[in-house]
């Protein structure tokens, strides 16, 4: 199906975009204490990542990692999580996320209990360069997939 | 580098081996309350995903998603969680951990708090068919990597 009624991921973005082609878009979440915080979506609905067919696997893991090195350059995290959980929204998605020894969550899931107060200066810094790392991260999906058919 | 000292997996299997070969081991995480909790771990130690070269990378996802394809026709679970964090253990690790609605964190990620107490006898179902989907998944991943060179 290409989309499902009621579904989140179908209805709203899921954050503000920062690219959008090739059958999926990319969000930053929307997560004041965890800025470095990005999502693929995957654009059809979907369920589970083997529901794509092997060249959309391929594509979407090719996209994840372009989103982690531009991280790794731009922010030089202490370490990038990368998942697909989809417990409480089952429309296929996965968060790309760099994390650093000093963030709220740091070295938990940032799912799970926040582990300090938020440090406000250094997410200050970070978050004015996550809005340059959205643009980069726009410019080398962009290059990376000239075209849906040739990717 | 190959391995480096001190590192958890590079000194331990990190869990039950359920498939050792093309550059990674399979095992299954020894957690009584989630049994169906397996963990792809590349050999070499590497810290991020994005240091992996793209052929490697596209090997690592097509053995997840055998893995999950694997899980969901034997356990039929709610949902499957894929995620590399290795935010404890820098040493590049993937989880594919079958989900279901009464298990001990669901719908929480599985490094959260749990959210209800353990369902015995359905663990011990589960556990069982476990132990059938280890052997599958060591078939299902030997004969999509017949050899090193040639997957």
């Amino acid at each position: 199906m290409s989309s499902l009624a009621g579904c989140p991921l179908c209805e709203t973005p899921g954050g503000a975009v920062v690219f959008e082609g090739h059958g999926f878009r990319v969000v930053r979440a929307q997560e004041p204490n965890l800025p470095a915080f990005w999502r693929l979506i995957w654009t059809a609905h979907a369920r589970e990542f083997s529901d794509l067919p092997a060249a959309d696997r391929h594509r979407v893991v090719d996209a994840l990692v372009c989103i982690e090195e531009v991280v790794r350059a731009r922010l030089q995290p202490t370490k990038v999580n990368i998942a697909s959980l989809g417990n409480v929204v089952p429309h296929l998605h996965w968060h790309v996320i760099a994390r650093f020894d000093w963030d709220t969550h740091f070295p938990s899931p940032v799912w799970c209990e926040a582990q300090r107060a938020p440090d406000a200066d250094r997410l200050a810094q970070l978050s004015a360069r996550c809005d340059q790392a959205d643009a980069l991260i726009a410019q080398a999906l962009a290059a990376a997939q000239p075209d849906q058919t040739a990717f």
